[in-house]
């Protein structure tokens, strides 16, 4: 039989009446004839909670003690989730992750998935059960402990358990009915979306955008998993929602498809380092060993050997980089005037594959910015994205103007 | 190194800060030189809440995956104690029933263990590590899925582990600070035991005393562990509680050494039934298959070849005893005028090893409650316990009378 993968988010579950709901649209799909794996998250608030626990017991804790609690949520779904699909009379059964096996590496809160043998789950729909509830966000590691795979692995999960079973799609039900060309909270202009490549919901993952965990549209890319985003609080038709597809599955597309902001973003700026070969990697190397998440980096012109050297990094991560380079300073390894750190800044980018083959996309966006008055901090392009960090007051006006200029609000 | 063994209840570990205190007294018995094996129960209100969710969406549910949720509260706590314990310094880690793994029997949500191996846990004391924290009240069943031993199962594995690991002592906290002659809230006259013979104890665990889960005495008789109830509300010194151990152990003791009660026992009482020979199996059968379970059982005096047939009954298990009872008359099984239930009944019981080599308790016993107008209705008795079934408003009564008349406030 065909098989779909549908993952339910922590509000698509968040109560009894809500993973009815979940498990009737489960339902269609299994009258339609699939055969289901449903991943589940924790209910909304209970993985908060669990962490809260751990973090008061223990700032600097245990990780595998931390995953052992805070994967417990998911395993209440999965069994709740079960026995509501008995009670509807389909065929249904629960696993836990280390059941499964869903095996995973040691590297607790942060795992990977190495494998997920399908042996266990096919004989189960080989006896007629129509649909496996697997507790998401978890796996087991070489030694036989439980981890899990960072916050929303859920998602991970489910596009994991796709690849390994072939699935026709890989549902992902959530609180939003699909990915749009900015947050509709920002612009009442902002447009759902049909159908996104991979790239562009992988630039827009990790530029801020919340709807899909970064690592799960990076795996959904490798195996060529047709994943679609889509909401469990609305009636759904078969075309709900937004596909994540590869590029060549999209006919039609706007140069730009997306506009993103974080507010996360910290601008630091070594003033006059000392200018020599291998000096970035003097500073670089050590933000690196104190695990700060350096994201853009911009070099000044160099005047009498010396230099001006910014980057950004999560807002939360400024006082770590601080630490790392006054002690690098003090070690002898680098040498600066000041360190001065921005966190009033805020990240927006255009994210679109059509950039590759149309030029002008950068000079629109510095001129549009430049008609409302916003200065531009700093600049980081890729292939198929244009990064600026600006004042934080103005992100939301650079986010507008910018979705405008672009005419996301019309369809390719 | 020596080994103890320590149960944590629901209400000691209800929040972090009774965790906090739990592990302190942990840390006092490492400090003595103890390796120690702890068993936690979920935090207290954890199960239900999932027990309701499971009753809410299935009253009549697959009891696996009853199992897979409700096993969910235990592992919780194992892992925030290890947290709490490491953050103390003291070497610990947690497992999971089906990590140890304690393997059991399939009878899920009443599974029995059937073997704890020791390799996996006294490996990593062998390595230093000095607490192994064990979720409580859950095992494997031999098809890989998680079982639990019903409710109050985390004394029975406590007892289990202290049995397979030898344990010097197992102790099991919990919110009262220890076994009394009877219920304090009934008589202040009632006296904490210093010892207590285990048959005494499952006696009184059985007779409706909510100390220890039943099956845990009868494991700790079997194996001769010696167990101890005591208060993780208290400061401990080392001869604090009530030991639980072998009749040999208890120099002095009185006759009768408890009094108990219970409010949830039903009478009932077929009425001019057909007595033939194998008319008691008619009868008894048909409610052992219903899951009914009977308790006590008095026929009276056959007249002209019909007799009345009395027994009570847990009160929740009345309608079910009526079907059975009313199905098998119609099959022709059994032929009886009426079938009456009385509710507004409760159970009183005396208990103490010390009737075994004294006669004259029944009988003080039954003069007692009549010098107070009490009618008996019911009267079943052991080697070691006489139940009677009265008024359930006379109850209070009964036990103040009986605690006074036995002299229970006074030590052997």
């Amino acid at each position: 039989m065909p098989l779909l993968v549908m993952k339910f988010g922590g509000t698509s579950v968040a109560n009894i009446d809500r993973i009815r709901r979940a498990a009737k649209r489960v339902g269609v799909e299994v009258a339609k004839g699939y055969d289901v794996i449903v991943i589940v998250s924790a209910m909304a608030g209970r993985t908060n909670e669990l962490v809260e626990w751990v973090e008061d017991i223990s700032p600097l804790y245990d990780a595998r003690e931390y995953d052992a609690v805070v994967s417990s949520g998911e395993v209440v779904t999965a069994g709740l989730m079960a026995l509501t699909l008995q009670e509807m009379d389909v065929p249904a059964r629960s696993w836990q992750g280390w059941q499964v096996p869903v095996l995973t590496t040691s590297a607790h809160s942060a795992a990977r998935i190495d494998e997920i043998p399908t042996d266990n789950i096919n004989a189960k729909f080989g006896e007629g059960m129509r649909v496996a509830v697997v507790a998401g966000f978890q796996g087991l590691s070489p030694e036989g402990r439980i981890t899990t795979l960072g916050r929303g692995g859920s998602d991970t999960t489910a596009v994991a358990f796709a690849a390994a079973f072939g699935a026709e799609r890989c549902d992902i039900y959530t609180d939003v009915d699909g990915v749009y060309t900015t947050d509709p909270r920002i612009t009442d202009k902002a447009r759902k979306l049909d159908r996104i490549a991979f790239e562009e919901m992988l630039e827009l993952a990790s530029l801020g955008a919340k709807v899909l965990q970064t690592r799960s549209v990076e795996l959904a890319m490798r195996y060529n998993v047709k994943l679609r985003v889509l909401s469990s609080f609305e009636e759904q038709s078969d075309d709900a929602g937004t596909l994540v597809c590869a590029e060549e599955e999209i006919v039609e597309s706007n140069v730009v498809n997306g506009i993103a902001y974080s507010r996360d973003e910290a601008k630091m700026t070594l003033i006059s380092v000392a200018d020599r070969p291998g000096i970035a990697a003097a500073i670089f190397m050590p933000l690196s060993e104190a695990g700060v998440n350096v994201d853009m980096i911009v070099q000044n012109i160099s005047e009498e050997g010396r230099t001006d050297m910014t980057f950004s990094c999560p807002t939360n991560q400024v006082k770590r980089a601080e630490q790392a380079l006054q002690e690098a300073k003090a070690r002898g390894e680098i040498n600066f005037h000041d360190l001065v750190a921005d966190t009033n800044v805020a990240k927006v980018s255009a994210v679109g594959i059509g950039m590759r083959s149309q030029s002008g996309v950068a000079a629109q966006m510095f001129k549009t910015l430049s008609d409302e008055g916003i200065n531009i901090k700093v600049i980081a392009t890729s292939e198929i994205k244009i990064s600026v960090l600006i004042d934080r007051k103005y992100m939301e006006l650079a986010v507008q103007a910018l979705h405008d200029a672009f005419e996301l609000d019309k369809a390719a």
